[in-house]
């Protein structure tokens, strides 16, 4: 029997039961739920059970208002790694890159923590959905969490997709971490700019052995999305809201993590996703052109930008400390429409004499910077600080590293920045 | 006559018209439109011109498009400073002190710009219903736009907020530029945590002398807001949607400048406002409760903090320069539930070593940092990084400016760090 991390009067109240994680049961307190018996993990007390109900919600319910539990069925127990996913020759086929991240992790219930377990082809096979709707092949690409990702890392999932641009698949799944997804998506969309098939980056915010995962909703429809579909480049394809009724595939590079933990916490930065799989069909928004550039892949990055946040009493000394770094370009996230004090003019001046390509984004992440406003826009213009109109600030850096990877000249970098490569700039 | 901003075309459109620049005009195009003739600047095309509608919109119309134009009102001459608003011995007494922004400066429509120019009596005197609903003295401190506010600027307002602490004043105005405006809430609310009235900064995001400003909107409910509310404590106040009819009164710990020009650019993150001040009556939010802090004032900064946010390819040799400038604390803005990269742990071990404050804040911004779900995160908490838990990065960051002003030990500081001295933790 598993009551994986229940304790004192739950786990009595759980054994007395004959309950264990996984069941689906019935519960009657002051209403009556119906739900899968989650793991507990982290700090739990010992005085709730938790449901996963039907919409997707977790539900915590105290045991000494339970008048009555039953069991509706036991937990269905799955082999994962004997089950072999049906083929369909009739299908369309998908490539599923696992790169690591919590949708490719398993949850210690000894620690409360999680570490990456899971190969692709159990992720697939896990997911018994997907064989219904496209012939999976499964590759390893690496398996780290997308917090120790480097631009190295985006090298190799871009030389690993470049391999299959004239592929037969209609599709690639990359499944990724969710902490630096948008980085990933925006370093792929820019290297490999013109990608004749469709990307989705897909991660989840729950591991996928927990009831209240993500991972299984999102992998069945990013497949879809793949499937159906007729578009091209990349894309973050994430919950659009908390319950499993909508999934957004998000542009590569309008796309942010604005929540620690919600599993909707992917949104398009000042506009709405490019695609919503509902449970019937599939929405586009009317906005969203598909790209039409020519596939010239171009996947060298730099990693000498530094991204500055401006801050009150931030020192102008940390500019000058960057370029003994052998840092060649800096984004600032400036506040407002694209500013920082007159105590950074020196430093940034300095900067500029020295060759080095200086551009502003906002930190209010949402908005357009616009520095001809106010006269201290117009002074960092003075300055050869360059506006980088409603680029989100980390998109602009990894455009940074991107630019810089493939060119020395600044000027020649300027022109790379301004222009809209995979419409990192959308107003 | 005035034509602000327009040329070609439209000047002489509005030439053979007679129309200046604040009229009230009536224009037929493919509907009929009724508003305020507004000045035009920045790369303005000489094909529209611009409305304020009632709703506080502004609508260009192509003047090709339209059939009939007729003045129903010229532009109201106002010489402010000949204005003397009346005082009423009944009503409550406010002071309004001003430290410059766009809420205090006017357009010079010669270069489309903005400068700081209005002094807190003029601002006072150009909203004549503030009279109706306060007695408002004025002070100017000094006239900065908020990008170029320092720490000792902070220190500065803090210190003549704390002269009138015990002063006839139901309440005080802080007119301040936006783009620093929750960095400057921030400081106030930690360094005069407990202040027994209500303090209202409000800030403007279109300049006081353009129809479409919000400047007279959020003055007004800011005033109405300090003399009808029983509260205290630092509230940011501005437009809570694109239309007049809503302000609100962002808690000073919990509030972020989040668009770069949007009238309600500013938002309660993870939340919502305090107060909302409608046309009719003041709406308190019910999870908001007055503070109950006995009124210690500890005016002390140190700038010695900085603020990194991680990403795929920072050089971990940042935090060693950090050190190398005398940086005594590091907030980071990690990724997801409060991570960085493996590649970070040496340079975090050394800066621990030496004594500096390490903590952990999340560039998802909303959310809370969770260092006990994944290795990486109890790694760090190995290391010595503190979680901030739903701390905003910047909140976080003048909290640990605070406390590093107020104690030279890393445990009182974390002792500090940890206490929730003024809301900003949220959940």
């Amino acid at each position: 029997m598993s009551y994986s991390g229940y304790w004192g009067k739950c786990l009595e109240f759980l054994k007395k039961n004959q309950i264990e994680v996984g069941s689906l049961v019935k519960v009657r307190t002051d209403s009556t739920y119906s739900g899968i018996l989650m793991p507990r993990y982290e700090h739990s007390d010992d005085r709730h059970i938790v449901l996963k109900l039907k919409n997707g919600y977790n539900i915590g319910l105290e045991i000494e208002k339970i008048s009555q539990i039953e069991i509706e069925s036991q937990p269905s127990i799955e082999k994962e790694s004997t089950i072999q996913p049906q083929t369909d020759p009739k299908l369309p086929k998908i490539l599923l890159i696992s790169t690591g991240g919590t949708i490719a992790s398993r949850i210690d219930y000894r620690t409360g923590g999680v570490t990456p377990a899971l190969t692709a082809a159990e992720l697939n096979a896990s997911v018994p959905e997907l064989s219904k709707i496209a012939n999976i092949d499964t590759e390893v690409l690496f398996s780290e969490y997308s917090e120790n990702l480097l631009p190295e890392h985006w090298i190799k999932i871009a030389e690993k997709l470049d391999l299959y641009s004239r592929s037969e698949y209609k599709g690639i799944i990359v499944a990724h971490g969710t902490d630096t997804m948008h980085y990933t998506s925006a370093a792929l969309s820019f290297s490999l700019a013109g990608f004749p098939k469709p990307v989705a980056l897909v991660g989840s915010q729950r591991s996928s052995d927990r009831p209240s995962s993500d991972a299984a909703q999102n992998l069945i429809s990013a497949t879809k999305f793949l499937v159906k579909t007729d578009t091209s480049g990349f894309f973050v394809v994430m919950h659009n809201s908390a319950s499993d009724d909508e999934v957004a595939c998000h542009w590569g590079t309008r796309v942010r993590k604005n929540h620690t933990s919600k599993r909707n916490a992917f949104q398009t930065v000042g506009g709405t996703p490019a695609f919503i799989v509902k449970k019937e069909d599939i929405e586009k928004n009317p906005s969203f052109n598909s790209p039409q550039r020519a596939y010239l892949p171009k996947i060298n990055f730099n990693d000498r930008v530094l991204l500055i946040k401006y801050y009150p009493g931030l020192d102008p000394a940390v500019v000058g400390n960057a370029m003994s770094l052998g840092y060649r370009a800096i984004i600032f996230e400036g506040t407002g429409l694209g500013h920082v004090g007159k105590v950074m003019y020196e430093s940034i001046e300095h900067a500029k004499r020295k060759g080095l390509f200086v551009g502003m984004a906002s930190q209010c992440i949402d908005g357009t910077v616009r520095m001809t406003v106010y006269d201290s826009g117009r002074d960092l213009l003075n300055l050869g600080v360059i506006p980088l109109g409603n680029m989100i600030p980390e998109i602009a850096l990894v455009k940074a590293m991107w630019a810089l990877g493939n060119t020395k000249d600044v000027n020649e970098m300027e022109k790379i920045m301004k222009e809209n490569v995979a419409f990192e700039f959308s107003d």
